[in-house]
């Protein structure tokens, strides 16, 4: 009785999170401590004390109708007029409260997004390897999402593709920076010249291409990595964010678009995501959060627990004979199958109570996604299991 | 350049919020206590004392990546089987974790049944008056929706009228109860019969039509009234509820589905249920705030203040000559406006600084709704208010 399109949807649901119920299923039956989930970006580091203190500090300091109240769906002016002050401190931009729409995470950020912008049968780009989810997000509004397919080489963007399959119907282009799953971190020369291809295309089609640039990771980003700022290189740039990740608040569903005023026709889209946040029944965003993400803006994010993590998962990996790019971004590796069917290979690393999550979900088979936002333990008891797979499959 | 759905939705923009909008800004003139709002349904009760603590005790007490991490995109498994019990113990029924869906609210509970159960097309009866956003929400998913006129004698369901808009196209049926505008509760005699229809109506077309309750005013009733358990009276029910208004949440964006067993498919709809959570970008309810239902469940809610307000309010608008039904439950009076374009004596309130939102937002023009769900003060302020009302339309 439910929905065609949900039939689809609940057939093929997330291959990540069936393996994160696999996932406990198997620790039930064998102890936690036994089971090497590396399905999903559940961070493993806990929140800053800040938060904790913060929403203590909430609790006693304001009052009850205004922390757990309604305000506007946009989320409260002062909290979005502090979010628009912290970027303009680090990036040097211009944004006030009005740029700021507050939303459900960054998966809300995107819906509504998308709500906004969408008509049936428009195009939206996304560059493989990508997130599996923006297929879902794509189509809830009747879009569809047109593929570039990965540059396996270094992972950046592939460009010359890209251009090819712009066309009059592109309302939107996703970028993940730093990127899900490759943990590559998209470089000014790769925006650049991204940004001087949208722009070509504007003119050549007489259309207004949008540049939706998703960016829970920003802060996780290694060896002094840079992310660049998509703002400053492409006028119809929307950033959608999370404090997901940079602060382990997943669950607390907490997030930020920005809509700058460079944007065409930028009042009517922050009108928009606007009444898209109250239609889409998210109404706004968790109101306790919105008011301790305006008290930690300038928490430290701690990336020293991943960057050990992944020194020691990307040394054993290659030291067993696994390809794999370093990754200088987020939290997962995006590691090379040694056979040609990655789902084989994912069914042999849960005989080793390894979990990982095949690379066709993300558009690019032939690789496996290792979250490693997991204790440092959950990596070295994991890696007689993975060395073990190396010699199973002739690596060593 | 937003999409063709979404200039209809912001130029049609909620009039309720608009007028939320405009209190905020007379109040910044006037002073706030000179504005007498009664625009939104914004508890003015404080949450119990018991969910503050029940935070604070929380973050003390659990682990940062249970409180803020992912769990199952229905919720909490632990979460889930207390409401559950919960609801045993209350209505009698025999519920279990599975049946229950934590949800972004209420709002974000009827998105995720209506996106897991509508094709295109597909009809949706509501009976006005009714909340104008089902309309917004049905039209989310390319639903119908397919309106029964007010019972404006009585405020309970125009049950002939309904009995023929049903066809072979009707999805669903939505009842909110105690509703919102009216703030009637419909009797358990309304509810047999509806149930009878509806019983009949599924045999004679050979179709399943769902009965989806939103309830976010169930605890919220006066005088003694009852409001009956839905899914006793008829198998395919659903159940929307939210903490909004009984925990004076509204912000923080908790509530919960209940799937019963009985209803047809029942174990498709709720892994259906489960992955439109995750696709509408909702991911999963608050976390924090799941952890702290779990935790206020036998909490007491106080209706005296509403009670009081009503009590106050009904009783001097009838003084006046304001022709009103004396409402059971919600905190809403839906008075008829003494002008047959209720618009008119909307703007006449403007005048004397009292908000309140015309009735045709709720398909049932010729009348206002008033949320009484404000300061005693700010009622008793505003009665010299509406006495000079009375006079301008010669009432008295």
């Amino acid at each position: 009785m439910i929905s065609e399109k949900m039939k689809a949807f609940v057939e093929g649901s997330s291959v990540i999170r069936a393996m994160f119920e696999e996932g406990k299923r198997l620790a039930s039956i064998y102890g936690a401590d036994k089971v090497y989930d590396f399905s999903l970006g559940n961070p493993n580091v806990p929140a800053p004390k800040e938060v904790n203190e913060a929403i203590k500090a909430i609790v006693d300091e304001e009052e009850s109708t205004y922390i757990h109240g309604y305000m506007s769906n946009s989320g409260y002016e002062d909290v979005r007029e502090a979010v628009a002050n912290s970027l303009n401190k680090r990036f040097g931009t211009n944004f006030n409260a009005t740029n700021i729409v507050m939303t459900v995470g960054a998966a809300g950020g995107l819906n509504v997004i998308l709500k906004s912008l969408l008509n049936p049968g428009d195009e939206v780009i996304a560059f493989a390897p990508y997130f599996g989810e923006y297929r879902s997000y794509v189509g809830n509004y009747d879009g569809k999402l047109v593929e570039v397919s990965a540059d396996t080489e270094h992972f950046q963007l592939n460009l010359e593709e890209f251009e090819q399959k712009i066309t009059d119907k592109t309302k939107a282009v996703i970028v993940n920076n730093p990127n899900n799953p490759s943990g590559v971190v998209y470089s000014e020369e790769t925006i650049i010249k991204l940004a001087e291809i949208m722009d070509k295309k504007q003119k050549e089609l007489g259309t207004e291409i949008f540049l939706i640039s998703d960016e829970p990771y920003r802060e996780l980003v290694y060896d002094g990595a840079v992310v660049p700022w998509l703002t400053k290189y492409y006028n119809n740039t929307i950033v959608g964010y999370s404090y997901s990740k940079s602060l382990s608040l997943p669950g607390d569903r907490i997030g930020y678009l920005v809509i700058p005023d460079e944007v065409v026709d930028s009042e009517q889209l922050k009108s928009a995501a606007n009444v898209a946040t109250r239609i889409l029944g998210y109404v706004n965003a968790p109101s306790l959060m919105q008011r301790v993400i305006a008290r930690c803006l300038d928490v430290e994010v701690n990336v020293e627990p991943y960057n050990k993590n992944r020194e020691l998962l990307y040394g054993s990996l290659k030291e067993y004979g696994f390809e794999c790019i370093k990754p200088q971004g987020a939290f997962y590796l995006f590691v090379k199958s040694p056979v040609a069917d990655e789902k084989e290979f994912v069914a042999a690393a849960k005989k080793h109570n390894i979990l990982v999550v095949p690379g066709s979900s993300f558009s690019c088979p032939g690789y496996v996604r290792i979250a490693y936002c997991v204790s440092y333990a959950t990596i070295e008891n994991s890696l007689h299991g993975f060395k073990e797979l190396a010699k199973e499959f002739g690596l060593i």
